[in-house]
């Protein structure tokens, strides 16, 4: 798998010209520009990709032709649509990796056609080379209708992530675009010239070439092209100083999240300079490893990129969907800040919220939700979700809101979000040992582990109070999730939460709700949770005694009760699928792994395709009912001002139908064969026609880490992976086991295209793409992820 | 003041055509749908708003000539820069409106050149007639480079907020531009289609014209425009459905925020469609009243457009800055999602974050504030920002987090918040009452209010506790701000002060942190502090004796111990600014109001100009320090996925440069006049270089309201204004006192082109624009007001 990510060569400046639309001129810009770097360069490059006219005209012949000191080359000659992006992008990127030696050069890099025309496979010229990311130079159209033109391609720039140091046109004075375009860019706060434009062809070709070279010469030291030539050299270097001082800069301004400051300095801080599809495009100390080949000539030494791809593996704390700079996003965010900037909420309604809402119920399929609330992010949804729960036990069993105190059930080493409320329903732990005003709410169980340990999935005991001590190893993942041929661990289970919930309940405990992260514990520490287990507490939570009830009030324990099974019993069950939930998982709902119908449920993260915060929290109609009455005070009193933005609803309505699309799509199913084995048909026992168990890493590379001595235990679903390792000190989340990874994968080996970036949970490291995220990519992670652990 | 919004009359559908560039046959596709839509409807009309070209030539002569039967119409025959945007769109309106009678009809509204083609004041034909948002066809480039040409003003339209219902272009068989467009659209389920091009020019004309005619007829019966004007009439038609449902169906999906259910329906609930500026352009059956004039026969009765413009008179929740649909914000937002996406921020910079952070750091002028932390929305943020503060003390004054009880110190009716923690900092209130984890963690204090009351400004005292119990009375608003000029109130203050803390450090209550909304008090009422108390306030809180005092720990109890007196003194001081900072007020920095400069300061709502959520916590070196330990656990392990999203952090750059040009020009130099009668300079006492008080409401106006008999007090600042209604049943939040206001500003009156929407709290009704908003539209506002206000 080649990795090519944008470039930035101290010594080598690299200006891509681009042109508002054909026949702009791209060429006699390129041109004037190579003769004016001429004089500051020894050498100067001119790059054309590809070139589709025929060989006697083609591009970089001309510019040959008309002059003998600049270096002109083009890769392909005809637009073949059997060249792909990818080989392009290497093709360029190889070519301007060879100018990156000695003392200093410049590549001019025409493109072919305007800004948005096709490249050989297909996709546009802005899209071919965004990977790359070079800074723009755009030539404007100074024919009639060039003003629109203009500004509508270098508006396709930006939202393609590009910077645009410069528009450049002829100064046609019929139509007069250069005035309007230069007052226009300049109250935009972008560089914008105008030159003469070209004499008229001479019919005799010899005469004409000689005229051009007049023209080119004088239009070369012209004040406004050495204007833009010493602004565009001056920002090269202001980009070099900025990237590199950006992590001192960094330490003086920010206060990270999640951070100990005292292990932070500018070199333990990675400066991102752009991101695309699976990579952040990186500065760090690290990346400064000379990559090149070493040459017995220092000046002819390949200079390295101060930039380096780094895979984003943590899917930037979980949200990538999509790939970074997805231009399909950024078009929605645009078009919704430009129909709606944003509106509020509070009795309105808008498209995308209204769309976005009646999605999340439809494709949830679960008939007990009903009502959707928006919020911002995770944290503040799973308050909302909190709120929702144990009010709406609070006025069933008539609980003074004052008096009583209202606990919740739950897992040991869940994690809801880092607002008080959320800190609240989680257990003590590392996380808020130290928060002043954290007060643990409720009452935590241990659970039994799924994991993969020497080539063998395990669902493992934890802690001493889970009925069957020892653990069971099983064939397949699948299995796992076999709940029918599970019977007999389903009534271990089953006898334990009933017997430990009867003696809760003596104790009279109020219970306001049940909180699961369904299959997976996040932040508590990647741990897979036996999905029967969940299950089976759920059941046990809907039949637990809630006291004292409210006199007069309908008792409603078991789920057999009115509203045709979609009431609540016991407690509201909430599931945070924040993480687990909209395909992260492979699926969906990561509820229907449990094939359990929880009361609310919280979605963020991949919501958006992991562009913008938004989360929702829906809810069930007896939830919802619990706050209606005709006192004001009894309303869910929450709300945050950009509720419901229109953006985040418009980018989470397209995210949301791409990824259903490649659910449906045979987009996963190479994935999903990986899974299959022998007997591993993946769908047979999934109830209600969900795909069965599947993971972008494949199952071979998972057994073969188990097999690793520094691994403890390893599993993969969906596209996460998780590689608990072997933690002598027994630290737990203050572990540096993992540390030693994480680092190793980031600095990379001599000679490699890309890193990884990663984070680490104490001694567990983990991975996980964006569900764009091809297998050819995986398959070289899996490589190196292999290679460095022993 | 003339408000001309988007339109949409349910017989008269209305379909407007842009060109990706100029000649690329948008007269002549206006001629064939014209034709195809003949057959459909008895009326069809083709207006040109604005036509260049001389008499002769111009379209809508062409299309008379060509076609008898259709009503062709131009309103400006040059292209005057004297003729405003303004004036344009009233003249396109009032001949849209003047085609909606009858049975049903259609309009075929031309632009000028393409989708940017200068409109006569110089602005875009997309943004000239962006106010109307008609629905859109564009005719797609058959040209040489028309591909790109035609994506890209494609994306223009969609990032002004255009939905474009198709692209058509001729299907011109050399450049096959159709083929790929009609893919490339598909892919991205819009609906393209191409059409044989017009035969050659004859050089005979009236043959010409004869040849055209047939072509025309020809081309209208063809499928391919069939198909089109079907599905351009369904889309007319499901629009007004999807409108009209919006509200039932939210009612069935949506829990909305703050909102007591019982009284949502249908009929309560606003459908919005779009936004432009300063208002929101609704749907709701209060809307549906009758506007036009009426006629006595009732076919040649104006049918009502069923949207509606109203004034987004709570600012979407106070957060909008720029206007809403602000095509600059869109397009920086789509850069940063095109350059990144989302890139995690742990261990990471990237520009939009550092240069977000270092602007704030510089513009709040505050020399104690040092770092930034990034969360989503303000609830988070003071989340973060109580946990810096009372970690701080407890750091300090070695509280134990398990056993000591941490107190926030402030004000009544204060409001930080709806996550646990931000309502726990909050006084017990109908907001929190019925939350079973609620548990007010504070003291708070009551505090003289600023009001104005019949014709004049007085501090009033609230409660019984502070010195002076006789309301003062002030000739200017100025004056209040005269600290110089008040030092007897200061001494007061200060007793009054000094002696109610010193009984709380003797009852030995641990303040880990005094929160103040500067100036003005939102969610809790709209209430206007005395801004001298505050300040009084902040310094007892500085020399407030928190104990036990950790042994060795060295002892700050004054703001002149070391770090240059940047350390903090008694107990952190944290600002929220959330609403009232960024110039909400007509300042960067609410603090500079007191004079004071705080340890911590939140800032969210206007940051982002009204498009995204964002929020900021910056806090002072002193407090940071507290964290740093070699102990992860004594880190703030506090973050959100989404934490400095790029998105957001571009949007927010580009939000304080615009506001910041607005503040340092002339923009806002008329409403600062409004407030400086004799005497009232408005700078001279305000310290630090800042400007006086002034706000966009004229203080004549506010005079004028406060003696009518139904206000009980106004105020107004910045872009607020609260009257406060007198409350005969006194029941605060849940007083409906405001309510009657409100809903006869948002029915309106017979005959008015627009309304207003706005948000009460209790008895007080409120409102304030964007910063853009000009005094022509505060002033119709103002109008309004006083006529709605008995």
């Amino acid at each position: 798998m080649r990795q090519v990510g944008s470039v930035l060569w101290p010594k080598l400046r690299v200006l891509q010209v681009y042109g508002a639309n054909t026949g702009v001129g791209k060429t006699i810009f390129s041109s004037i520009l190579c003769r004016a770097f001429q004089k500051r360069f020894e050498k100067v490059h001119y790059l054309k990709p590809v070139s589709t006219g025929p060989v006697e005209e083609a591009d970089d012949r001309h510019l040959t032709i008309l002059s003998k000191n600049i270096k002109a080359r083009c890769l392909y000659q005809f637009a073949d649509p059997a060249y792909s992006d990818q080989d392009i992008q290497a093709a360029v990127y190889d070519e301007l990796r060879s100018y990156s030696t000695g003392d200093g050069s410049i590549a001019i890099v025409e493109t072919a056609g305007g800004v948005l025309s096709p490249a050989p496979s297909g996709s546009s010229q802005a899209d071919l080379y965004r990977p790359l990311r070079l800074p723009v130079i755009l030539v404007g159209d100074h024919q009639l209708g060039g003003i629109g033109t203009t500004i509508s391609a270098w508006e396709s720039l930006r939202i393609r992530g590009y910077d645009v140091k410069s528009v450049g046109l002829f100064a046609e004075s019929h139509y007069d675009n250069h005035s309007y375009l230069k007052d226009y860019f300049a109250e935009r706060a972008v560089h914008a010239f105008s030159l003469p434009p070209p004499p008229e062809r001479h019919p005799d070709s010899s005469k004409d070439a000689v005229e051009m070279q007049k023209y080119y010469d004088a239009a070369a030291s012209l004040h406004e092209v050495d204007t833009f030539a010493d602004m565009f050299l001056s920002a090269h270097d202001k980009r070099i100083l900025a990237l590199k001082s950006m992590p001192s800069e960094a330490v003086e301004a920010i206060w990270h999240p999640f951070m100990q400051h005292s292990e932070r300095s500018a070199s333990t801080i990675t400066a991102i300079d752009s991101a695309y599809g699976d990579y952040f495009q990186t500065h760090t100390t690290h990346s400064q490893s000379p990559q090149g080949k070493t040459a017995s000539n220092p000046k002819a030494q390949v200079e390295p990129s101060i930039l380096k791809p780094a895979f984003d593996a943590s899917a930037s704390w979980w949200t990538q969907g999509l790939g970074h700079g997805n231009p399909e996003l950024a078009l929605t965010a645009a078009h919704a800040a430009g129909r709606y900037g944003h509106v509020m909420f509070a009795s309105a309604i808008h498209e995308p919220a209204l769309q976005l809402a009646q999605t999340l119920l439809k494709r949830m399929d679960n008939p007990r939700l009903s009502k959707v609330f928006y919020t911002d992010n995770g944290s503040a949804g799973m308050e909302v979700a909190v709120k929702m729960g144990i009010r709406a036990a609070a006025v069933r069993y008539g609980w003074d809101a004052k008096g009583d105190e209202v606990k919740i059930l739950g897992l040991k080493n869940s994690y809801h979000g880092d607002t008080i409320g959320t800190m609240d329903a989680s257990e003590p732990s590392v996380y808020n040992q130290k928060e002043p005003w954290y007060t643990g709410r409720g009452h935590w169980l241990d659970f039994p582990t799924v994991k993969m340990s020497k080539g063998r999935w395990r669902v493992e005991p934890a802690g001493s109070e889970v009925a069957h001590a020892e653990a069971k190893t099983f064939e397949r993942l699948d299995d796992i999730f076999d709940f029918e041929s599970r019977q007999d661990d389903a009534r271990a289970y089953g006898q334990y939460l009933d017997k430990h919930l009867a003696e809760l309940s003596q104790r009279r405990v109020k219970f306001g709700a049940l909180i699961l992260e369904p299959i997976i514990l996040g932040a508590g520490g990647m741990l897979f949770a036996d999905p029967l287990f969940q299950r089976c507490l759920v059941e046990a939570a809907r039949a637990y005694q809630n006291t004292p009830l409210k006199p007069g009030h309908p008792i409603h324990t078991t789920s057999s009760s009115k509203h045709n099974d979609l009431d609540w019993a016991g407690m509201p069950v909430i599931f945070d699928e924040i993480f687990t939930g909209l395909y992260r998982l492979g699926r969906f709902s990561a509820a229907s792994f449990l094939d359990v119908h929880p009361d609310v449920v919280a979605n963020a993260k991949l919501l958006t395709g992991g562009l913008l915060p938004l989360c929702t929290t829906t809810a069930s109609r007896s939830v919802f009912d619990a706050f209606v009455s005709e006192d004001k005070t009894d309303a869910l009193l929450h709300g945050h001002s950009y509720t419901a933005h229109p953006v985040g609803c418009s980018v989470a309505n397209k995210s949301l139908e791409i990824m259903g699309r490649l659910h449906g799509s045979e987009g996963w199913d190479g994935y999903r064969q990986l899974w299959q084995g022998e007997g591993n048909n993946g769908v047979a026992h999934a109830s209600r026609q969900q795909p069965g168990i599947w993971s972008m890493w494949s199952e071979a590379f998972v057994k073969a880490i188990s097999h690793r001595s520094q691994v403890d235990s390893v599993f993969a679903l969906g596209s996460v992976l998780a590689i608990s390792l072997k933690d002598a000190d027994g630290q737990g989340y203050a572990s540096k086991a993992a540390w030693k990874l994480r680092d190793k994968l980031l600095v990379g080996s001599q000679g490699e295209d890309w890193v990884v970036h990663s984070r680490v949970l104490g001694n567990v490291w983990y991975a996980m793409g964006a569900m764009t995220t091809e297998r050819e990519v995986v398959e070289a992670l899996e490589e190196r992820i292999f290679a460095a652990i022993e």
